[in-house]
C-alpha cells in the first residue's frame, strides 16, 4: 500500500495547497475522475489550462528517466518525439502504429515488439508469459496481421527460482499454443541479483496482413464511429490489487487476451474499419488521444456508453483512479465508418471477446487532437492524456 | 577488481586442496589454460574426468538461476535442454542455430533476437547500442540473411540520464544506417531505481535467405575445415577491463562489427560453407563445442592458427582467463568443404572484416561431440564447453 498511500497523501496536499485537485502531481500522478462529479463539472471548460498551472510539488527532473516516461503517456510520447523518433527517422517508424507494416518480396509483414516488466510476475487472470504473447500478438492484430512466428527473450536475476520461470515459461508457450503461433527463436541473459527485479521479457512477433487493408491511427475522419469491445480497467487494477495485497469483494482478473480471433470476424464483415487500436498503458483516454492526434480530429465519448464493471468502478474509487486512465490487455477500439458501425457492433457482441462492446463516441473535426466526454450529468469534460503514470510496470 | 580478486582467491584456494586448477570452481569459473603448459600439458589425457571430480567450493544451487546460466556454455545449454526446449518443441527452434529460417509465402526469413544486458554501457570499441545492432544482424548473417528490418526495445531505470539514452540510441541507430537496416518499430519500458542495472536493450531482426543456401551447426563433416575471421578475445578483454577499471599498456577494443558484408562476399565465393557462427558468448571453445555436439563430429583445432593479438594473450594471462572462451563479437566460425577451404581463406584475408583469417582446425568423424586442440607444445587437449560463466554481461 505504500506507494498509494505516498500518493493519495500527495494529492491531498497539493489540493489544499491550489484548491483543486486534478491531475496535481504534474506529471506524476493524475487524480480521481472519480472523485467527485460536482468538481469535475467545474472543472470541464477550463481543466486544461488548469493542468498547466504550476505546483509546490518537485516536477520531474528533465534530464533523467522517470516513471511516466512508461506510462504509455504525456511523457512517453515526449520521450518519442524528443529521442526515439529523431534519431531513428523513417517513415515505418512515424506512423506510430503498434505495429510496422512492411513489405518483403511483395509479402506484406506485421512486425512488433514489447518487452514486459509486469510486477508480480502472477496475477489474476494471467502472469507476465501469458501477457508477454496476449501483448505482442494483439500489437500484430492491431494491424490485422494473422500472427506467424513469436520470439522470446529473458532478463533472469540470478536467484530466480527455476520453478518460476518453468512456471512462466510454460504459461507463455500455452498463450501461444492456444492461437496457433510458434515461439521459433529466443535468447536468455541473467544479471547480478539486484541488478533487475526477478525476470523481464521481450516477446517480438512477425504476422501476415491482408494486401488491401490499410489500418492505422491517422485514418479516422469526421463522424466515424468509435467503438470499444468490452469493460475498461480489469488489467490494471488486477495487476495493482495483487501487488498491494488489496482484497476486494469478489476478486478482479485481468482480461489479458489475444484478440486476433475477434478482429478476423470484424474483418469479414466490413472493411470499412480506419484504425485498430488495444487500450493497455495509458488506458482508454491514452489511446484515444493518439488517434485524435495522429488523424487531426476531435472526438466525443459518451460517459453512459463506456463499460466498467462495477467492481472496477468500486476499486478506483477507492484507489482514487480514474477507469479510463487504467490499462487493458483484451479490450480493443476500432475506429469506423458510421455506415458499418451497428452492423460490426452486432457482430462483436456474439464473438465472446466483444460481449459487452459499445458505440462509445463519434469523430469530430471541430478541434483536431482534442477528446471530450460527455459525462453522465450531461457537462462535457476534457479527457486529456494519461500525464505521468497512474500505475507503473503493470505490463 | 573485487571479483578478479574473489575469483582468483577461490581458484587458488581449490587449486590447492585438489592439486589441480583447470575448471576447479565447477560451473562458476573456468581456471586460466594460460596459467602454465606443463599444468595443462599434465591434464590433457585425463581433463574431463578431473572436471567431473567434486571440489570444496559449493555448487551453484540447482533450483535458481545463476550467473553462469546466462554464460551461453555449458549451464545455458542445460537450461535449454530442460525449461525452454521441452516447453516451445517445435523443429524449427530445436535447430538451435541463431537464427530461425521460416518460411513466409514462398519467401524464407531469417527471424532472431537477442537482450543486451552489457556492463558498463561504454566501452572501447562500442556501447550497449551498437552492440545490439550488432549482435542481432550477425545472428542474421550467421544464417547467410540479409538484414531487411530491426526492432529495438529499451527496459529502463528511473533515473537513467537522458544524455546517456540519447547517447546509446543515436549510437545504436548509427550501426543500423551504416548497415543499411531500418529501425521500424520499437517499445519502452521503465522500471523503478533499483529494479534493473540502468538500460537493457533487446534488438529483433528480420533478414531474408537465399532460397538455396541451408546453413546449420548440424552440417558439419568429416574432412571440413574450420576457418576463424581473426583474432579472439577482444570483446570480452575490452568490457571486463572497462569494467573493472583495468588499464594495459595498450587498449585493448572491442572487436564489435556487423559482419553481413563478410558473409555476403563469402557465399560469392563458394556455397560449400555448411555453417557460419559468430562465437560470442562462451567464445570460440563454446560455440565450436555447438557445432561438434550438434553435427556429431569431432573438430580439432590447432592452437598455433588461432590468432590471439599479444594484448589479449597478456591480459588473458594476468587475469587468468583462457582466450578461447572469451567473447567475440566481430569474428565468424566457418565450417567449410575443404575443397573450398583455401580459396575461401584467400577471399576473407583480403577483406578488412577477415584480415586475420585462419584455417584453424579440422572437423572428425572418431567422437561426436569432442573438440580437442594440439598445442603449441604438441600434446593434444580437450577443450570443453565453458561450464559456468568466466565473464558475465558481457553482451
Amino acid at each position: 500500500m505504500s506507494r498509494i498511500c505516498r500518493a493519495l497523501h500527495a494529492r491531498e496536499s497539493a489540493g489544499r495547497a491550489h484548491g483543486f485537485v486534478r491531475r496535481s502531481l504534474r506529471g506524476l500522478l493524475p487524480l480521481p475522475a472519480a472523485c467527485g462529479g460536482g468538481m469535475r463539472k467545474a472543472m470541464s471548460g477550463s481543466a486544461k489550462r488548469i493542468a498547466e498551472l504550476s505546483c509546490p510539488i518537485a516536477f520531474a527532473a528533465k534530464d533523467t528517466i522517470v516513471l511516466g516516461h512508461g506510462s504509455g503517456g504525456k511523457l512517453s510520447a515526449e520521450l518519442m518525439k524528443e529521442i526515439f523518433l529523431p534519431a531513428f527517422q523513417n517513415p515505418i517508424l512515424a506512423r506510430l502504429d503498434d505495429q510496422a507494416i512492411v513489405n518483403v518480396n511483395g509479402c506484406r509483414l506485421a512486425f512488433t515488439t514489447d518487452s514486459f516488466v509486469v510486477k508480480p510476475l502472477f496475477f489474476p487472470g494471467g502472469d507476465i508469459g501469458s501477457l508477454a504473447v496476449h501483448g505482442t500478438l494483439n500489437d500484430l492484430a492491431m494491424g490485422g496481421a494473422k500472427a506467424l512466428f513469436l520470439s522470446a527473450g529473458f532478463i533472469m536475476e540470478e536467484g530466480l527460482p527455476l520453478s518460476v520461470l518453468r512456471r512462466v515459461v510454460e504459461s507463455l508457450q500455452g498463450a501461444a499454443a492456444a492461437e496457433g503461433v510458434p515461439v521459433v527463436t529466443g535468447d536468455t541473459k541473467v544479471v547480478e541479483k539486484g541488478s533487475a527485479d526477478a525476470l523481464f521479457i521481450n516477446t517480438s512477433g512477425i504476422g501476415l496482413v491482408p494486401s488491401d487493408l490499410e489500418l492505422s491511427s491517422n485514418q479516422a475522419r469526421p463522424g466515424d464511429r468509435v467503438l470499444l469491445s468490452g469493460s475498461i480497467g480489469e488489467h490494471g487494477i488486477a495487476v495493482l490489487a495483487q501487488r498491494e495485497g488489496l482484497e476486494f469483494e469478489s476478486q478482479i482478473k485481468s482480461d489479458s487476451a489475444a484478440l486476433y480471433p475477434l478482429v478476423a470476424k470484424m474483418l469479414q464483415v466490413t472493411r470499412k474499419i480506419r484504425c485498430l487500436r488495444d487500450p493497455t498503458r495509458g488506458g482508454l483516454a491514452s489511446t484515444l488521444n493518439e488517434i485524435a492526434e495522429r488523424s487531426q480530429v476531435a472526438i466525443e465519448l459518451q460517459e453512459v456508453s463506456i463499460p466498467v464493471s462495477e467492481e472496477v468502478r468500486g476499486a478506483c474509487e477507492m484507489l482514487g483512479l480514474d477507469p479510463l486512465y487504467v490499462a487493458n490487455e483484451g479490450k480493443l477500439v476500432a475506429i469506423v465508418d458510421p455506415s458499418a458501425a451497428e452492423e460490426l457492433l452486432d457482430m462483436m457482441r456474439r464473438h465472446p471477446l466483444g460481449r459487452d462492446a459499445q458505440i462509445i463516441g463519434t469523430v469530430h473535426d471541430h478541434t483536431a487532437g482534442l477528446v471530450t466526454m460527455r459525462t453522465q450529468l450531461g457537462t462535457a469534460r476534457i479527457v486529456d492524456m494519461l500525464a505521468g503514470d497512474q500505475l507503473p510496470r503493470i505490463c
